[in-house]
């Protein structure tokens, strides 16, 4: 079944996606300049900073990086911290004006080798799909921006109000999600499993730093293995798992149901299965524009299947799992489907 | 002096800018695609089209462009025109959409060289100028879409207003203003100057096609020969320049005066002078965003001068006009100053 999202499940249902598109498109030029710049990590931390310090940081004359600020400042992004000094910091809704950025930055840049080859992907996609490869640190800033507002929280609140001991994250990048759960819940324990070693490596630094290294394990290796050895989520009463599935489709499908029957299996009795998904052109007026491009993109030019959500409960409903419930989430064509062992 | 956009010289004010910034980065996206595919002028022409007539335009597989023409409708940005039929149209608020595109569009891909190299700019600006180039379609394209509805409606109505028997456009590219003020004006005549030999060319065949190639002349030549030789201007009484001044300046800046000098001896008696510009840093909430991208890509990238309202009347004055009006357009950042001889 498909419920309503509750207040309480949404929180951030109510943040301002509606601006004017000059706005949008402006604040996602200026803030991927300044990635690219090597300074917008420093920026975006909410503390003060000046030209001299970010220059530094970024090995970059002091002189332009004056110049960028001041684009920054005019366009309403930072303010001055006084105005006899040299100090800025970024505005109050900075979040917003990033998150926005985020739609714009991967639907034009982290995916740009689609918008400008789709001639080549129409009439030879393999060769295309060879030629044209999407720019992996673009598409994980952009989604970054993207998802930090609008991904998780409803996620975020369905595992913590499981109360669980133990919590799986699936494709755990840099494991944010999962030290934000263990923050809250000062008694479970996390296993972050990605393929990806650089994400491995600094989803263990943030474990250090945030104190969570006893608590908080940390695999590099691929979800399909957990097909044939699901050995690591054994105790778990939570497992999530953020847009990895529909990488493994079609191709991989039986792989994807064997992980999922391992899922099942491994949860402890009454445990969640929490997947967060793109489901395929939603047409509700909210969701479907930006439905549409996710779903082309992961069709035409990723060879991708995205789930429906009747595909999503009868999968869920195969690999033993009981009354799945369907979560609208604030990102556009996202679903959030918890599944009860 | 400023005055405030009268409702009548304000058209397009209204146009919805507000959306989704998921909504504005997908139609983007989804637009730019139709470009590049070569079918979005089919499209876009407000008649009725099969996937069929579009692969046949595009020289593409028609499954291919089977399955565009589906991310189109599934976004709302084209429908079918009934439910059996193979036709599609695009829907009712298509200019506006992709005017909201544009903004968008020209942004992050006609510029995306500064985008994506500003740290070569900030170090060797120079070596960055030569290496990191714009592509002139792109601009042309994305600059259509941004202005289609907001760059040149106010100059339009002032224009109509003077009831001129003769007018020049300088920059006038296909000719697209003029050929639609001479629609308005039967008994006007037309004087289009461009540089570039392709836009010349688009702007006869278009004028012929309009059936007014008795009106209007087309002149391949630069702005900067009228500082020598305003011949062509001569007996004009309303003379439009459209974002034309600014790039001579600031390293031609004595041309620009001469020309601007030359435009108001060659001017009739109590003719207008029509500018339509992009003022920079503009701080209001409305334009800040928007300005501030425009400014810094003009100043740091292109190394373009951009001139203030005041620097504006203080150079029309300086060439002799006397009464300037600075009128605010939809256009973030854009302004029409009317100057009369």
């Amino acid at each position: 079944m498909t419920v309503a999202a509750s207040p309480r499940r949404e929180l951030f249902r109510e943040i301002k996606q509606s601006a004017s598109a000059p706005d949008i498109a402006a604040a996602a030029a200026l803030l991927e300049i300044g990635d690219r710049l090597g300074v917008l990590e420093e920026i975006s931390t909410g503390g003060k900073f000046t030209a001299s310090r970010l220059a530094s940081i970024g090995e970059l004359p002091e002189s332009g990086v004056a110049r960028y600020l001041e684009a920054l400042e005019s366009a309403g992004i930072i303010e001055r911290v006084d105005t006899d000094g040299d100090f800025f910091r970024t505005v109050s809704d900075y979040d917003v004006i990033r998150h926005q950025a985020g739609y714009v930055s991967w639907t034009m840049n982290a995916n740009r080798p689609f918008v400008e080859h789709p001639r080549e992907f129409l009439i030879d996609p393999e060769s295309a799909r060879a030629a044209y490869v999407r720019d992996g640190r673009q598409v994980a800033v952009s989604s970054q921006w993207m998802g930090s507002l609008a991904f998780y929280p409803a996620a975020f609140e369905a595992i913590t109000e499981a109360r669980p001991t133990r919590v799986a994250d699936l494709g755990s990048g840099t494991c944010r999600l999962l030290i934000e759960l263990l923050d809250m819940l000062p008694g479970t324990t996390g296993l972050g499993l990605d393929l990806d070693q650089g994400a491995c490596d600094a989803a263990k630094d943030a474990a250090a730093h945030a104190g969570m290294s006893d608590r908080l394990t940390v695999l590099q290796r691929s979800i399909q293995s957990l097909a044939t050895d699901p050995g690591p989520l054994l105790d778990a009463d939570v497992i999530h798992a953020g847009f990895v599935f529909h990488d493994m489709l079609p191709d991989e499908e039986h792989i994807a149901d064997a992980v999922l029957a391992n899922c099942h299996t491994a949860l402890r009795p009454g445990g969640l299965m929490a997947i967060t998904e793109a489901i395929p052109y939603v047409r509700t007026e909210r969701e479907r524009r930006f439905s549409s491009i996710v779903t082309y993109y992961h069709r035409e030019f990723m060879t991708r299947k995205l789930l429906s959500v009747a595909e999503w409960e009868h999968k869920l409903s195969g690999a033993g799992f009981r009354h799945v419930e369907t979560v609208e989430l604030g990102f556009p064509t996202g679903r959030l489907f918890l599944a009860r062992k």
